[in-house]
């Protein structure tokens, strides 16, 4: 019963074999080999248009990388004040950007508010030499609590930059998991809601380790720059065949999309089972693969007592994450514990 | 009637001619001649401790190059969130720093609040590899929105941070306009409340162009840090005599405090007549040279009309800045438009 | 007869098995993993001291890591003019310090030559706060000519900087082929012979993409700043097993040395064939896998018509890379061509 | 007889003067009043050319503001082993530009050599992700031998770089030294011959702080980016007319070119003296008011003790320094000594 992160989780065994079958003869290296082309041409299937790919080690990496390419480094990035990119990269798209500014925003959920959004927007004019001027809105989806914005909320955000020589970013370290749960398109998850740039999360959905950022064909022309940075940034893997094995195998035969489905069954079935507890309660919409439930003190000890691993998070309450290996019996043990 | 901004107001005649004085013969360049030292020992002689001092050009340089020996660039800065530091830089700290995270927190008239500091403090945690711990909390004060932080106020916002290895810097840009109504000593106001590091700004207050940093006796030891960066930003001046000439002046006969009697005489004066006016709400405490007002429509073109010059701000309200050559008569043309 | 890198090479099986068999169960993430603390016992077994370790996914990041908590970022670091940090980094030293300076200097068969280290040495003052001190020596071992420091070269080197508070870092992206060849340990090599700290490269000698950071007892006292760093670089990756996994099976039963000693063998005999041939001239002694040999035309189509691959150097010359899995059959081959 | 510095010397009155009148009344801020704009009508008369104009406080600052905008924080820079900005700027243009690599390079009498600048940019392709690619080439005129590059010299290196997406800088710190000596126009010297940006410095020829940075029209589009870099650095002085003031009473009736002609004048002097002394070498053509000669020790001696000031220099040679304000009787005197 360890609920403690996602990243803590083994990989599937179809990438393990993956990077086993990659492993032949010689390659070129720096993502000029084919197995890299490979899931280049398998993104645009998914994502139903044009794009360029790149591989990092990490979301933090990814972020950044983005970031960078999109944010000058005398520009500001909103983003939402529990974000990921503001919260756990120990200041990373700061030092990408070469000092760009992140300014966090609230809004219930994790999600950034819309009039909090307008707001900081009104607050922020353009063409004032003082003031850092908005160049990237930053979105997690899922969000740090578990939601997830649909297309909707997406396009709404997006909007409000129109204006502006701004782009959208998504972190979507768990994207899989927020796709699932909305049952839209890659795409419309995306471009068409009007993300610039996608920071693909494999990771933590059965990946060993590869993250993908994606540049949409409104900022393609930047991916020059991204490689250069890349580059740069020590995230040009010389073997580059070995992550782009584990994203082809993960992209195969939707391998992705059940491994996310899987992770979010467990979870939906676990918050059910909380709902259903006195001394529980369940503080946010369980959109995807992390639930978290304020506990009172003798749940929890009969929790932990029973086996079940899980992490206090900052706001007090438990935050528990299942993933593609999570089973039914785990879940069921868990319930029998509460 | 010019109530824009203290920076737009000449120099004190005083300062010219000190600057006139100076220019004989050929002196040391980069801060080792003579008035350098000289303006030294003053101000060892004002803050009664030892200090070290360097020029620079502007708030903006002064509040960054302190910033950068008291933050490592994995760090984080505790500011307001209206702080001129996040606020009006355009991402100086930042660039600075290295990439070094501004954290905005909350609070009335423009001073962080108690509670909200506590909860930010709660929230990032020492050791966690992840996060940027915060190394610095910056105060301002006056405060962006004209207030002044007492001693009291100082020393227990600094003790919060004592158990972590963290400093307190103060944007000291009108600090001689606090320091005059507070009615407490220089070495009160800072070191002795738990002030690291000074920022002390004349550009407001009568001078052409010059910023002191001062480190106190904790920070001393990073002096030499801090010349380096001077030195590789851009701030080391040829000849720095020009710089100390203006502050020699400035210190002497205690010029500094003068000025910022006068100009906070006037705005008390004009807030004492907006205070009595139906349609005009000053905001903020006025504890210095700045009132931020809510006037009406008609109150608003009738001082414009009258030849009055402020700034609109972006809450709504009016900003009149007082300066040390505002006189009582423009102050009575104000209230004989009000 | 693929000659072009030993980036381009596979990786040795028993990683790719110690990948799968690490592929169980929940693990400790951002290296807190039982198998990168195994690991770390094995370097101090390998390297005969305490030190720190810390994994990077490519070269590039492992330098750059390395350099930037040995210099601050008004700094400077010595190397030889060709060296990978150099011209093959796009300025990641420059972008990981916060803009510390690279010196290049000038030496035969890429090695730093030691009057023109005294020679920067002595134009290069201490405490003159508009240049920026030398606060680095770093040596390449291979070096970007294929040849080796022996430990009294490295000792003389390291000499140099005794009186200055700089430090020695080692990129050994080839390090093991340059230790087999000088017979010498590891421990002899770096820290006895004055290196600070190591970038020790596994994936050009058989591993998927693994490249260690080593502090020496030194410098360990930067381990907590190096770990920010690389946290705040993107490099501390999630699932840190799958990179400890690679170290550990490579460094079990010597098979690291094993693969160095094969891929220099081969070389060797290469290097022998060419000297024996006429219109080939080897420029430079061959330490390790690497040959740089000037062709005449006619030889350079005979190889190339034969199916070897190559690369063309900027001086000229032609480079031939052995690895680990390079064959007697490929260098027979080779032979027949010539 | 002070030859240490022309940075040491004091403001030429006219400067004062000009200042303690635009000490009147309140004048907009950060370059916004109407003395920065008449500086800028002013220089384009002087340089025959639509430009854009940005003060600094010093050369530091305004070379690392300019290559900033020309240079991204993955190129490099091109510039002589002995520029000011690699060896005496503790590394700012690496600050500035975010990382950006400088690449030095060698030619006698600090003037970059044809075919070492030949063999660099065939070292350095186009397109290769791993090298920084040249983004700028920088020349100074003086140089730091106090050498001038004459418009042909300008002219033939900057061709060098037209087939790449690559700029030419010139650091002006004494150019209207460079100026006068080579009898051209300031257009001759400088867009006419391939410059893009030039950093014109004041400073050292009479004023008491003051550098320009100008953008040619092949730049002109990247001033709104120089601007909120000059900004973000500290760099944009509150009341900037004060440095206005300065070029203004500079410019005006050819001030600037008096005092260059009057500084060069008495270094022709002093040369001719050395040449006609045994035991004197003059080092280098005398093109301004710098001149590099080895002295025996007892001339050396014989002038020190005469009341010569002049400093030692890296290379053994002793560098005597005249300025605006040199007196022919100190010249005379000086002789006396010799």
């Amino acid at each position: 019963m360890n609920f403690l992160s996602d990243t803590t989780a083994p990989a599937h065994p179809a990438l393990i074999d993956a990077i086993a079958a990659a492993n032949r003869d010689f390659a070129p290296s720096y993502g000029a080999d084919p197995l890299t082309a490979q899931v280049e041409a398998r993104l645009k299937a998914v994502f139903e248009t044009d794009l360029k790919l790149l591989f990092a080690v990490s979301g933090t990496a990814s972020n950044a990388l983005a970031l960078s390419v999109l944010c000058p480094s005398h520009g500001a990035i909103l983003c939402h004040d529990e974000a990921h990119i503001h919260r756990d990269e120990r200041g990373a798209p700061e030092f990408f950007t070469g000092g760009g500014k992140l300014i966090p925003l609230k809004g219930a959920h994790a999600k950034i508010d819309l009039a909090e959004l307008d707001r900081a927007l009104a607050e922020i004019p353009e063409g004032f030499v003082h003031t850092s001027p908005v160049r990237v809105l930053s979105l997690s989806n899922l969000s740090e609590s578990g939601t997830a914005y649909s297309p909707a909320e997406i396009d709404e955000r997006a909007g409000r930059l129109q204006d502006r020589p701004a782009f959208v970013h998504m972190d979507g370290a768990r994207f899989a998991n927020a796709l699932v749960t909305l049952g839209c398109t890659p795409a419309e998850l995306t471009w068409k809601a009007g993300i610039d740039a996608l920071c693909f999360g494999a990771t933590k959905n059965g990946a060993l380790g590869a993250e993908a950022v994606i540049l949409f064909p409104s900022v393609m022309d930047r991916f020059e720059e991204l490689q250069a940075r890349q580059k740069r940034a020590g995230h040009m893997a010389p073997k580059m065949r070995f992550m782009a094995a584990q994203f082809d195998a993960w992209l195969a035969d939707d391998l992705w999309l059940d491994l996310a489905r899987t992770a979010n069954d467990r979870a939906r079935a676990l918050a059910a089972d909380f709902r259903n507890i006195d001394g529980a309660e369940v503080l946010h919409p369980v959109d995807g693969n992390e639930i978290f439930v304020r506990l009172d003190d003798a749940l929890a000890a009969r929790l932990r007592s029973a086996g079940a691993q899980f992490y206090q998070w900052p706001d007090g309450s438990a935050r528990f994450v299942t993933s593609w290996c999570t089973t039914e019996a785990e879940i069921a043990s868990a319930l029998g514990a509460l």
